[in-house]
């Protein structure tokens, strides 16, 4: 049981709230040995960091990591590694006016009703700032998995649908990912996304988005059937991310429309290469990876703290309306990327060292 | 870590293969001087219970459960309940033809080539068969569940998409899904469902299917921030059903398309009671019951079983071709119904007996 | 968190009553293609069982294991491993006369305190029958190491005190063991032992016994730092058999007493090997072992149940007396031998398969 | 599974090495609203500080603790308490004559042998300097009990044997144990300790000792059966600490030559009240509290590194010999009292919640 750890074998802990001193996190079971530097792990932490675009908030934060124990002359030892990364630019007073209000949409209402407490600074521990956290733990598992399995290896994502607009997966280009602010992999819908993002800020408003996420040479037999698929895994890591609310495995939702022809995904052989034919599975069979590469996709709700105004209670139970004011993040979804990307990391990892440990020993 | 157990406090090791001399379920942290009787259990388990119509596989089995332990004199005693279901009608030779060759879109690939070893009979352990033993388990835990909360503690699905066929979820009628053999909310579309499937059935063909799990009188603030939200339990918990490729919370992929202020779902107090003018969140919100009902979906990819042939490989690598003979699902979706509405009793349970730990100490 | 299950990669779950109609264990997490045979775990059951001796419990159990899952054609498949033992000869009469009171020293008390229900029939749960369940999951872990290792992996166990009666460890001969009722292994108190315990069982009473347990063919390096310490879990899986009251690891309680010097176990190397001149760490230094024998100790104390009368209350907390009628056995420390070697296999082999899963991948 | 955590509902993670930046934990699963202030921790940390007298290692540490997350104006909320202690007085160079060698009865030949990597200075992860951040989840545990069950619960732990020296427990006096640089609960020995400590610190050597923690006000029921017993987890928590060889519950080792009868703690019922007639048991029966005070004991090794000369290996597998300079702790058990006191709350609590988790809701 463990309500802020994740993963089996390579674990990790995040701690900490929006407008504390800190957060960070423990990680546990990475094996030793492995080159680890900061900079591994500011560059993934760069990528999720806000206040690089105006179609993020314009909240200012440095990230900068700091590695605590578990890393001697550069390399990890086996034991716990504790990252740890200051917060700053915490204007608490902007919460002052909401302080007493729950944000339609929003984890405030179920905090206060779950703990009887509040946090309401920013969010305290609900807030979206906890998943720096984790990028750095995907920092790590990264670098592992570089070493264990090669530069084949490789996770990607991308936003894919942003509010109404959709991009072509056809389009699809790893490069050009970095090279706009809306991690889309498709050039030709960019400057479309674009206009129709201005015009939901100005309009005070926000708008969902979905983001794909990729890995190629993902070893054949990772997974574990039944209570520890692979698929399942993702999807509990997809899903606790924040504002998440639905998961798909290759084909996903839309697997219900598919006949059992158009599903499976015919097998070959070439010498001793395996190929599949397409890939409804998203690489994944039985909870178990196939080879091919691992594809998932998964939807962000809006933001729910907008600018206009909603109908809600304050927590003495009054009906009252909220409007948010100050920073304002019209699509929180762009920022999943790099959440997703470390998520699928961390995932893998664990399940290649669970198969080692089962399989392999 | 467990490869075989679901569940955190209210916990479920399951075992058995499809052809094996039976199958069954561990289940420890049961709370104690609950009444349980076999019947309770068997309902459940006979709506899942194949062969009950031509639209499911003709299999024949009793699935009569067995208590060996944890239940003294009618009542649980706190300690670990074993349930037993001996396996019946196994008729091994049906995999004879099959016994080298992999199924593309099936699981025997990856067990095979994780594991380096093949149970060919019936799919062994990657066989639906092992879901039986949930259903048992959902049963405790709604015991459990209706006893703790309540009557007005209650778990419903039903089939809302066939194949290309929707339902109208307006027509939604609880009382109707019993009476079908689709487990469908919807009267009116039945008749159509029922040509569409017979039609799928005579190709030799399968589809998949969406199923929807509600569930009311959840009170509020179960579930916990960030690694065990309530909704990331119930993703990786639907995600491990068989064929599952996709899980949505409330409005699940479709919140990517909506604007912040169809999303967030007002909120208003009249005396005691907190009412939402909407449930795009699925009742969940930073992984935390809002009081509203749970509702999910998730997609069942088709049955790669089927008739007609598919390029493929064998144990030994050749390329060669296959086509199942035999006992043939068209839909393994419907049979999804009972699971899912199982495992979303296991989930509450045990999220329910966390915050008390927690919490109500 | 788990109630019933033990282990962290190679876990098993036990469950079962000493009167319900079964016990049994579901083994997780083991390693797939290793020969077992339902003789292998007969052989290490046949040790534990009762009735063999005047000096035991006279309750006759076969004791037939049955393997339901997680081995096809003779091999494990990497699946769970059911295995179950009926339940015979058991006598519930024996058990009415005391049916509402409580022994002192016996879990019944404190059984019926926790739940607020009693299966008073021969402890229920709290029976040393428990055991045997145990006892057939340690013959899976040995089986395992044995591939894995290979045969210099070896585990003895004795008993070293008998009551008030210790025996000269210096005669220690492995091969002694099995051909005396005790399990001791030094021929020379045997005789001694025999009448001092038919004097305590003639005279209704019962004594503790200390038991030794060696593991030859350790690999340095198992455990873990801090909180999965080989000693620390091997410590908590010998405090879990019924009655023990102590562990040791090495030179134990007595360390106390050396000095830096005589505690120092003095390293020295020849060629490739490695000696120590001293083992007063048991092997395990740091939570890791050193590649000497594991070495461990831990008592038993006296059987509860005895035919002297002793001052206790009832359910309904009033004042009486008690002595216990019909089976009695005088020290169940005896029987305590397999079970505490099963332990040992179980916890090294966990070991074995973490350690490979972080270091070794 | 986790390397470097302890607990179920009530869970702490440590981090961090004697000569790194830090050294802190996470504590996940702590009740909301529970007071928790910097002084509560500290005043715990102090006691557990060296170089507070010259029988403890004279490195200065300040151990100021600082509370990153999961206290909010002054309480808990439920989120996890990152807790933190920075590092001083840390010379690296006191290290460098023995970089390479292993110390005969120290952990740092086999972290050597399981990572391949040694971080020297001071022991790393391997050192007793990890306890403060055990000490300091302690703090938090108790502060959570002393709300939920009174001021009734206290823990007093105290060295009740120093090498040869052991002390009389009849003597026992809480309030003087923290009057002496023993934590000696027996006024009487004190002077003879003091002369024999000094004796083997002059000598360069060291000795071992023999600490007891007797928590009172425990209520009945807490424990769980088999494998999660309360003694099973307090002798994981006490061999758990660095450097313990043995744990004795009740009386322990002793049992063994116990009688049935002697062994039995009689009960009686006095109106609402059940006493026992003696507490052989150490509060503990079939691994559930018996509502009698909680007694355990456990012994510490003398520390390994001594100013004497040893036989040795360095890490090329030369022979050599080793002698410790510098900073020298002639008897680590005495600072191991505030440790055993911290794990007994730590697991009190956690089966308390555990308890309520199952049994309470």
């Amino acid at each position: 049981m463990s309500f802020n750890t994740f993963g089996k074998i390579f674990r990790f802990t995040t701690w900490g709230e929006s407008h504390g001193p800190a957060i960070g996190c423990v990680i546990d079971g990475c094996p030793p040995n492995i080159s680890i530097k900061e900079k591994d792990i500011q560059n993934e932490l760069n990528k999720r960091r806000p206040g690089q675009s105006k179609f993020t908030t314009q909240r200012k934060e440095d990230d900068k990591i700091n590695i605590l124990s578990g890393v001697f002359e550069g390399k990890t030892t086996g034991t716990p590694i504790s990252l740890l990364i200051y917060n700053k630019d915490m204007r608490s007073r902007d919460y002052e006016t909401i302080k007493n209000k729950f944000r339609p949409g929003h984890a405030d209402f179920t905090y206060f009703k779950k703990y009887g407490i509040r946090d309401y600074r920013g969010g305290g521990r609900q807030s979206a700032r906890e998943t720096a956290a984790r990028v750095a733990a995907g920092a790590v598992a990264k670098m592992v998995l570089e070493k264990k399995i090669g530069k084949k290896y490789k996770v990607t994502g991308g936003v894919t649908q942003l509010g109404i607009l959709g991009c072509n997966l056809k389009n699809w280009n790893d490069n050009f990912i970095s090279k706009n602010p809306f991690f889309c992999p498709d050039k030709s819908i960019v400057k479309i996304w674009e206009k129709y993002l201005l015009s939901i800020r100005k309009a005070g408003s926000s708008c969902g988005a979905i983001i794909e996420i990729r890995a190629k040479g993902v070893p054949v037999g990772l997974g574990a059937p039944i209570y520890s698929k692979l698929d399942m895994d993702l999807a509990a890591a997809m899903m606790s991310i924040n504002a998440v609310k639905g998961v798909n495995i290759g084909s996903g939702m839309n697997s219900a429309q598919l006949t059992g022809e158009q599903n499976s995904d015919e097998i070959s052989q070439k010498g001793k290469k395996t190929s599949f034919k397409s890939n409804n599975a998203g690489g994944i069979l039985g909870g178990i990876s196939t080879g091919q590469n691992i594809v998932l996709s998964f939807a962000v709700k809006p933001t729910s703290s907008i600018l206009n105004s909603r109908k809600t209670i304050d927590k003495f139970g009054k009906n009252t309306s909220i409007s948010v004011k100050g920073r304002h993040d019209p699509c929180v979804g762009i920022r999943a990327v790099p959440i997703g990307e470390a998520m699928m990391h961390c995932v893998i990892l664990d399940h290649y060292l669970m198969h080692n440990a089962q399989c392999k020993s």
